[in-house]
This record gives structure tokens, sequence and C-alpha cells, in this order.
């Protein structure tokens, strides 16, 4: 038995039957003094962080990764704002979705509440830490979580200045935790948590996913991997369509939503073709293409069976042609990840067909896979975005870190 | 790579892609063409239960397992009179539970499809089969059965049945397939069968559901362990708590809502017990007490720690004197299993209070747990009783068996 998940989980259990009582103020004056500390303590997080910064730059991170880690005066406050938001958002706790009488004159009624005690595995981005920490106080949640060793420093002075916090607000002990153990053991130990944790996260790289996937007995909400599509129907506005591939693939390519791939009906691969080809390498953008859709970029490789699965993160883009929607869509559902997938057409059957037909978290007909996110959907929030299908699928707000219960109101009914 | 598993798994995927486009005209078609081949076909179906019930006489099964096995003319007529009711059900895909407008004019709807291919592993009952079938059909998810060896000869009779008629009804090869195979191999490799499941049911005892909860990576939703409490209050009406938990506790006392534990508040200990004690052993019910209630019952024994964490499925309760409320949410929070739970009381804030801190799929005020039920609730169907908070939770009917997906309607939209 690992002694601090034992010690932390249990206290986070215990907190969770009371954060579910919570009145939504508690909750808000928790939220807006949480950020407040987050400000008041700024040299000693930015100094933390420089720790850690210090060690990644030693140990030769990419400069990607460092991104993600770095904290500055204006990311603290956006985290600090960001609590703030949190605390201005509509508290889904307790509502009564629907209530009936039953042929027995039973009053049922379903009411939200807390998932209980959520597990966040996630890798060295100390925002998640201050983002994961309010919204699942704000939804009555106890949360551990447990960050990449990377970020160490900086999550344990953000874990510590919110609990405290959030304790002196009258928010129980151990509902916000940090697990300090960063070795796999302990990681291992934690995605098979049951008596504790009530729901897993992972947040990170496709690696991260698999392995919680993998190792965990804990139930788990898949994010984040997304090898996203579009495809250019016959009858798409072409000018249109290059806008949307363009903003997809280049506005943030390091980001899940990005686009990944580009299908072409082929009866336009002639004339759009040759104007992807020269715009996106203009950008930057290498392109990997099958061997038809090569023969209009100058610039191209010929793509791999794996290229077409391959989430690149990066200004890659694989290239096919189609000939036509159903084969569009059957590669969708083949080499896609349950994301983001988008159609270009001026076809009503087809945008019809592809909302229907194409097996994903987020169906788009002229718009662009970019705004998969909690935010441009109008949650206000997001702590991930599922690509399972159990639970929650696509951008998960405050709303998708409840669960309902049956509330029975009767007057002494027995069953006959 | 196992041969049986791949192959049926591979159709079923792909038949589930057609399943989700199918009218509910089509389905309901299937479905009652489907009940008339079970009736048309009685003969053979009883014989190869026959066949399963020799062998499990002859391994010497207990009486209540070779009730479960049984098949006979009236429950055939049943199980086919079920799948017609569940024609009779409000097919849920395609329905937009919501749309609204986001800040950039993009039209997001929130749409109610499939699960996908669903995975039920369960015991040796083979009304599970034509039950399952049914529901998935119905909400346009592909299935794959496997349940216990010993009604191996009943499942594959009915399977075949079953999936010969959907096909001649136009429903997809594949979308209803049983796994031939009983090893618990077989059944290891299926709970990590994630290239084709999207979700795997388990239906069964404890032990079942531990074997898949540990050991699966394709998302498991938890069903069935019922360790049901009732709590009388101070306030209770002593006539309604009798009633109700003679009710809980010997109606059928074999199923997972049935009561299993009672609580009661010390201040009516002595009115109660005496009353209860002599009734409950009169109706051969087996009392297991702390050491106070054991005072006021003669026929009792002393509980261990482990009785009052025990689901008996069996005449027998675990008895317990509370100090109050508070110890009593308390205490099935800790050795409840997340079923269904039972305050009786006069006590409006004791009521309230219950609801909302009691951990469990339903909270009953004056009323017996034997109401969790698909059917008692108003569902029409029920496929199980989830007892884990994520996805489901409770009994489950049709629209439990669904997830959704964002459909966003643009005119080009990109993003800033």
């Amino acid at each position: 038995m690992h002694e601090e998940l034992e010690l932390k989980g249990r206290l986070a259990k215990e907190a969770s039957y009371y954060l579910g009582l919570l009145t939504t103020q508690q909750k808000n004056d928790a939220l807006w003094y949480m950020s407040e500390k987050l400000l008041a303590h700024q040299a000693e997080i930015l100094a933390a962080n420089a720790q850690d910064m210090a060690q990644a730059k030693e140990k030769g991170m990419a400069q990607s990764f460092l991104d993600r880690l770095l904290l500055n005066e204006k990311r603290l406050q956006e985290m600090a704002e960001g609590l703030r938001q949190v605390a201005a958002l509509e508290d889904p706790v307790g509502h009564v979705d629907e209530m009936w009488l039953n042929e027995d004159n039973l009053q049922i009624g379903k009411m939200r509440v807390p998932l209980g005690v959520i597990g966040m595995i996630y890798e060295a981005r100390p925002n998640v830490t201050v983002d994961a920490a309010g919204l699942c106080l704000k939804s009555g949640n106890a949360v551990l979580l447990r960050g990449g060793s990377d970020a160490i420093h900086s999550n344990k002075i953000l874990s510590k200045i919110l609990a405290a916090a959030a304790e002196e607000k009258g928010i129980p002990r151990g509902a916000i935790a940090l697990i300090e153990d960063t070795s796999r053991q302990c990681a291992n130990e934690m995605m098979r948590l049951n008596r504790y944790l009530d729901v897993l996260i992972p947040r990170g790289g496709a690696g991260l996913i698999r392995t919680v996937v993998e190792n965990a007995t804990v139930p788990v909400i898949e994010t984040g991997i997304g090898n996203c599509h579009i495809f250019v129907d016959e009858s798409a506005d072409l000018s249109m369509a290059l806008a949307i591939l363009i903003n997809g693939k280049t506005q943030r390519p390091g980001v899940c939503n990005a686009t990944e791939s580009l299908l072409v009906h082929e009866k336009i691969a002639d004339s759009f073709l040759n104007k992807v080809g020269e715009t996106l390498s203009s950008l930057g953008v290498e392109l990997r293409c099958d061997e038809k859709s090569k023969t209009y970029m100058s610039s191209a490789v010929l793509a791999t069976e794996e290229d077409f699965a391959t989430e690149f993160h990066d200004l890659i883009l694989s290239v096919k042609i189609v000939s036509d929607l159903s084969e569009a869509v059957a590669h969708i559902n083949r080499y896609g990840t349950k994301h983001s997938e988008v159609i270009v057409t001026n076809d009503y059957q087809h945008a019809q067909l592809f909302l229907r037909a194409v097996d994903a978290a987020c169906v788009y007909v002229n718009a662009s896979s970019r705004f998969s996110d909690g935010f441009q959907f109008g949650f206000g929030a997001e702590i991930g975005i599922s690509t399972q299908k159990l639970h929650a699928r696509g951008p998960m707000g405050l709303k998708e870190l409840t669960s309902y219960k049956y509330i029975i109101l009767g007057q002494g009914q027995v069953r006959k």
C-alpha cells in the first residue's frame, strides 16, 4: 500500500461527502480567495517554477516542452483570472433535470451530483494544477492531482497555496491534494485506487493516455488525441475550404483539435490541390500524399499507411484523394480518433449524411476543427476533450464533472 | 489474437456504422420478426435448454442457479413479448437534446448516437441473451454476447435465431453475435478488445463484476451489486417502516435491490426492534445484529464487520443501532455499494439531508428499495443497474445505451 496515496485518497474521499453539500456561495468564496492568494504569492511561485525550468533546460527538453512548463507574471494572472471565471459559472450540483411520478405514485427525480473524487494524471503543465483544482471544487469534487515530475516544484507551491486558501474558507481538508511522489510506480498504483477514486482523467500525449487506459481499474475518461480530418467535397466552396484548412492546420498545430489530414473529392482534386500545395508549402507545411494527390503537389512526399493514422502535432499534413463521400467517411471512421471531423460542402444531403455517419465527438459542416473547445462551445471552462463515448464526449465543462442520483419520494410504497 | 473475437469484433464494428443510420421502423420490424421467430422455434430452443439443464443438474448446481437457467414455454413467451415491448419504446437515436449558437454564430447541437459496439459478459441466464440483443438493436448498437458456459446450448440457438431474423430484415450482418468460446482466456481477451468494443457491461455476481473491472481496458459499466440499507429514523411511522423492511428483505431476497441491512435510531430501538425480531423470524429471516440491537432480538446472532459489508442475496439481515442520522449516513457511505438506500422518516429536514448526503444511485424516502428497476422507474426496459458514477447511474434503459456527438453547422467560420 502506497502511504501517500492511501492518506490523501482517504482524506479526499471523506472530504468529497461534505463537498457535495456546500452552497454555491461557499465554493465561489473559496475560488475568489484562491485566486487572490495565487497573486499574493507570485514571487514564491515564480521562484519554484524557475527551479523547474532550470532543471528542464539542463535535461535539454524541447522548446515546446519548456513553453508549456513556463510560468510568468502574465500566465499567473491568467490562471488567477481563470479561477474567478469558474466562480462565475453556473453550479451544476443539485439541479434536478427532471422529475416524474411512476405508476405507484412515487415521485422520481434525477439530481445532478458530483462524481466524488477525481484523479488527474497529467504532464509538466502547471496551469493544469490550477485549472483542475478550480473546476473540481466548483463541481463539488475532491481532486488528487498527479502532475509530471518536471513541474514538481511549481505544482507543490501551487497546490499548497490553493489547498490552504480553500481550507481557510471552510472547504474540507484534503479536497485539493497533490500527489508528490512522481514515480511511475505511484502513478500505476493511483490508476488502481478504486476504493478512493471515482474517475481518472489523464491529460497529455498519446503515450500517457495509452498507459492509463491499459493499466487503470478506476473508470477513465480518455482525452485529447486528435487525428482530425477535413473532407473537401465535390461541391465545396474552394476558397472557404482553403481558409478552413489553413486555420485547422497552421493556427496552432500542436493542439489536439488541429487538422492533421486532408481528404479531397477526386472531381475537384485538380483545381483544389494545386492551390493547396503552393499555399501550404509557403506556410511551411510538409505534405505527405497518397500517390494520386502527390502528382498535384510538387513538394510533397509519399505518405505511408502510418502517416494516415498519425496525429502529427506539427506542421505536417497527410493528403488523400477519395472517389466519393462514402470513401471519405470510411477513411475517417478507420483512421480517426473520434475527436473532430470536418466536411466542406454545399450539398445538403452530403452534409446530413456526414453528420450522421462520421463517428466522432464533434462533426463539422463548413467550419474549422479548431472550434472543438469548451470555451468556444460556450461552456465557460474545459477540463479536457473526451474521445471516448462513455459518460462525456468532446469538450468537457463543469456539467461533465458531475453524475446524477435518483431521488425517490414515497408515502410508504412497497413493491407488489 | 483470438480468431473468433477478431472476426466477430470486426464485423460488429462494421455493422455498428450502419446500425446508427437505420430508421426506427427498420429496427422495429426486425424486433417484431425476431420475436416471431423465437416462438416459431420453440421446440428447438427448449431442447437446447434441456441439454444445458441436464448438464447443470449433473454438475450439482444449486436450485437458484437452475431456476435462472431454465427456459419453458411461458418464459419464452415472455422473452418474445419483451422484444415487442422494446419495439414499442421511443427510439433515442438522433434526438438533438439542445442546439445553440456560439459567439461565432456556429450552430452547435448535441445529438444522441449509439455507443457503437457493446460487449455483454454475463452468467448462465439465457434471457439476458434475448434482452440484450433487443435493447442493443433498438438503441442502434451492435452487441457481442458472451454468456456463461452452462447456458451455451441455449445461447447458441437463441443468438442464431435472433441474428438470422435480424439479418433477414436488413439489419447488417454481425450486429448480433454470440462469442461461443466460453473459456476464461477468451473472456479476458474480450475485456481488452478496445479496437472493436466501445463499452463492456458485465452482469452477474460480485466475482464476475470484480474480474471485469480489474482486467478490462475497455470502458466498463459496473452493475448490480446491492448492499442496500434501510434507516428507520426517530420520527418514522413504525408500521410503514416494518412494511417497507419486509418488502425489501423478503419479497425477492436474491436480487440486487433487496434490503440487506437495517439501521435503527436508538430512540426507537426498543419499540421497533422487538416487533421486527418476531416478524422477521417468523418469515424465516436470519438476523445478524450488533451488540446493542442483539439485546432486543432473541433469535439473533452477533454480526461481524464482514456481515455489514455483505450482500447476502438471501433471507439474512444485518442490524445496527445508530445514535443519529449522521451515523446512519456515514455507515451507509462506508459499507454501501452505491445502489439503493432508504430512509423512513417523518422529519422533513432529515429526509432532505439523507437525499443529499447519501452517495448512491437511488436514494429513497419512505419507499421500498425494491423499486430500483428500469420498468418500475418507467423506462420500459432495463439492461442493468449501474453502481458506478461514470456515464449512467442506477437503472439503465435505452437512453443509457447511447452517447452523444456534437454537430456543428457553420458558414466557413475559422478560429481567430
